[in-house]
């Protein structure tokens, strides 16, 4: 979804080559139609359809814009995740202290908690990422030839490392077993920091308001984690992206009718000074048609 | 309102039956009086149908943009409630310990403690999934007969059990009883929880900085529950509605009006070419209102 | 403001019936000086009407999408003080006792404390309610003939009780009488509440820290009160009102200049088959124009 | 810019008058080389200049969208300063006792003290008043002749009482000397209001506690403060209005190229009927192109 | 990206200069090969083309705006940053003293720690602003040779002077050292300071609930740290801006064709009058057609 590189010419070209193929058919037939076999009432009349492409360019721009909006929360999510991700290293590094223990641990027993809660923490991170990469049977994304040999070319780690392998070098052994158990394996690490935390307050090692301060970050990530989720698990609403998609199709499946007669008018007028680019002139509507036509597909396809 | 399938081409030809027939039978008699009975007087011009059009499809896409803004919202608050719940269950399981106590309990009455505080938030997400089931005045979405038979095929709970009876796995009696006797089920057992932290308080179970925490949760639960009955009670402010769809159906009216003469006046230079063709040509006129008609009123049903 | 019922078509009309009568008159004005005293260089050319009709539909799309912002904001402040009325509710049932004072108090004289905290609150809610409703002089609703005879059709309570009266239930004699002599009402009420609660903690029946947090409650009635104030006395920018209002005048004004010639040639165009429709058609352009003039006003006036 | 009358369609006559009287000008110049110079190839084709207005037109239309949000959000700080005054008034009121005080001070003392927080704060909302007031050099406001007019026409305060005048009733002789001697003289006095906070409590006239919650209202104004300057202070982004403003005259100056051929074109059809009214129909364009340029420029003017 | 004085008609002209020369000859290109070399069928209906121009503008609205949007989040964000580094400066000023420090210091001493702080913090802002200025493999800013030329006409300081001169004057020889040589400085400052905080608090120069009041800044300033690198790293989705361009292009392709064919029919029309001017006249639809394409064009350079 958040993809950084330049999209050239050619990749949209190669991104969209079935569509476009189709887009020369329907036109190339429309204009064999009318032109070759002189089925002139194949003909709609043209400003009723530029009405349609008119509404259709609104739904589709709010479309996008709704698109949008969901993409930049998504970014601001992850971005969120890092922001408290760092504090959560830099509370966890200047609150954990034997300032208010009863019997003082060394200070590598110190580092060594330190270090279980941020190694814990990448485990969350590492959880939230798989979870996030699991197929969600409303997204089609796959489904389009295109689209699959798309992901093919990027490489996802999430789909070549099982999950069991990219914990294994943050947790215990124990915690990981009670891990892989669990459903919601985000959640349960979680509680296993808030459990964590709460023996060493009770050792001391975490003064109490400050155990306090760190609860309320887990409290965040949990609120983190289920924005991802749902983000992931609530997509643009399905009887829009229907809608839009069938208005879409109305739009380009009337486009020809419209446009060809109008490309055959120009050419009856060239009759008397291009008798022979008369001829042919009416073909050139299959590039026109397929042109507008990808225009409102693509802007449809990338909405969703 | 959440629906996740993606609707086919036959669902919402299924679901907008209606509709379109009204449209093709209206359209049908437009044209019947214009070529058959030849009263070519019924015609309207064009371009300013086309600008009321225009201004139709604006308001449409603003009320859509509206409409999609609630659902986002409403998506909100019930992701922010299983945040807070998982919260919930997190920060009771932590903070619900004897280190306060003055007289310490067994664990396993302190873990009786923490079961009635999840099971009896359980009892609010239920009551709060009812109150959220019942029909509001306004909701004229059963009023629509093909809705109505939408909402027969999928299986709503809510319409099949009593909610005592799903309650019941999560109360006392006696507090179910006193809970059955309230109208606002929801606050009430928040007001309960409320109590209920109180006294683990004043027994040194919960320490008083943790109370502060917990209510502050409390207060969380019932901001999501107000913002849910917020969002249940005041629908899309009725004028926008009612005259969106008013503007909606005078397009629809005029709208054959202006486009069969159109068809007609292709049909008239189609006369010598295509003499059988030219004499039905006019009727095409038919599919095409009905479908830009379909377009409009379906933006309209969609958005509201 | 916030109305619940679906306007039918019947109230549309009644509600409108001036503009409605006044645009009738005008296009009939328009066409009979064009029409029967033959001066028919009472034209326009339509596009570039069309072209002001587009840009005014954008202009009023936009003005409603902000009315519709401030009513959802308007609604969502109501939210917030039920919401945090709950709160008050709640926290204060458990968070005065006598668990940290040093003289307790019985039970009875406990209770008579929340009832005092709980009525003045609900005195506060009734003073915000009755500051909502003063009349504003840029508030131009009740200068319109309809809209009055609206309103009169509803009870509003703060037109008829006054707020002594109102407030008599909920208040000691002495803050009655202190609070009316104020100028901003709820203001005052929130202070007594403050102070109130600062005697609570003085006696000890309000733990100091629990203090803290309703203190911060009362902060929040007075954001909530702020935000309702700011909603009331800042309108829709009056330079955006008052423009868009110019706009739609003359888009109004043009509009049967621009249509009735084009009624008049399709009229022409009927002469030969049918004469006698031909010499009436032209009166066809009083109800389109009256319609389209309707939509453009309509939307206008409910979005200020 | 938070103007509260409405305003007469005379205010804004006047308000416009030097661009009408050059739309009128610049459009007598167009009709009179067409029609009496017969410079008849002064024409531009109709079509691409609508297409130009209806792009200006979107433009126009999220600018003012843009610019309406910014004046909403202005209203919102200032809404916040006016519910946060009102807090720090009600905590200051109760939160300085003597209730934590080693040595306690008189009822007068502690008024005393309660005063200078609350002048302090006026002092401060003073210098905020008069920051907001200074000119910045892309405020092309007091450049337009008619908006200088305009404001001179209201009375200012801030541009007739010098700011030392206008503090000194709320300050101490040495805190007003040493706030005039600083550049930024709101953050200074909120500084000063931090130190104040700071004896208090080391005198245990402010429980500690209560300090920390006094420091964060004090946090709160900085950053109205900081809101109020960074809308003061970044202007609609210069590249937009720059582009908007060339938009709008492009198309200006287009316009009566394309509108004043239609006028003549009926004209021209008037001939036989009307030959005196057909001579001088066409310099009825005067008024319609003076009416649209001023629709644009106007949206434009508003917008920015 | 934050340009505050205003461009001129000149500025525009030069920064455009390359694109505008570019439509020039291509739009003389359309123009010779249809009028001198009488290629008559290098045309397209206008419609069509009419309907993909109001589909872009529709599209370049929203990016507009999305644009928009950007910068103001950006603006906010350092407004942010400016108001939380006041309250830094005031919390430090006064929260570090010796009311609860068990071997109180001298005063300078406590003015040196005090020092320390705010020139750390100013020595934050210092990465920061170099991290913002760090060249992004998608900014293609620079790539533009117009941009570039711009950007050299402004000093910016990050290009000049290296980030270890400039962090010198604000941090102790070891700090810079070891701050160097961390990859994100930012953080790195900010984990310094919670350090530093702490060991104002172990030795009691800090009182405990003040130290998490100024943990909680530092947790703000990684927050705003965190959404100045987000709004950094995440352009405008690439395939948005690569599809608005292309249709951009598409529109400017197609427009000369739709054009020159307009012009040379009025040009016919005035065969009769101005022989002269005739001959000439369809040479007007170069300046018209660059026109039209500078402004879609920069449209969209101003969006991106």
């Amino acid at each position: 979804m958040l993809t950084k590189v330049r999209y050239s010419v050619k990749d949209m070209t190669l991104w969209t080559r079935w569509e476009t193929s189709g887009f020369i058919a329907y036109s190339f037939l429309a204009v064999f139609l009318y032109e070759e076999l002189e089925l002139t009432f194949l003909a709609v009349p043209w400003t009723p359809i530029a009405l349609v492409g008119t509404a259709v360019a609104f739904i589709l721009g709010f479309q996008n814009s709704a698109a949008y909006g969901r993409i930049w929360e998504a970014r601001k999510v992850w971005g969120g995740i890092v922001n408290t991700s760092r504090t959560w290293g830099m509370k966890t590094k200047d609150m954990v202290t034997n300032e208010y223990a009863t019997e003082p641990e060394t200070e590598a027993e110190l580092k060594e908690q330190k270090r279980i809660l941020v190694y814990r923490h990448i485990a969350w991170l590492t959880t939230l990422r798989y979870a996030m990469r699991q197929r969600k049977k409303w997204e089609t994304f796959d489904n389009h030839f295109t689209n699959r040999e798309w992901s093919n070319a990027i490489h996802i780690p999430e789909k070549v490392l099982p999950i069991e392998e990219a914990l294994f070098p943050y947790l215990s052994p124990e915690e990981l077993r009670y891990t892989m158990d669990k459903n919601n394996k985000s959640t349960t690490l979680l509680y296993l920091q808030s459990n964590h935390l709460r023996e060493l307050k009770e050792k001391g090692l975490i003064w109490e308001f400050s155990f306090l301060e760190l609860e309320n970050l887990l409290q965040e990530f949990l609120t983190f984690q289920g924005q991802s989720e749902r983000i992931k698990n609530f997509p643009y609403p399905r009887q829009y992206a229907t809608l839009s998609y069938i208005f879409v199709m109305i739009f380009i499946i009337l486009l020809p009718f419209g446009i060809v007669p109008e490309f055959s008018k120009i050419a009856t007028s060239l009759t008397d000074n291009f008798p022979r680019i008369s001829e042919v002139f009416t073909w050139l509507a299959i590039p026109f048609c397929t042109i507008v036509s990808w225009v409102f597909h693509t802007m449809q396809r990338i909405g969703v």
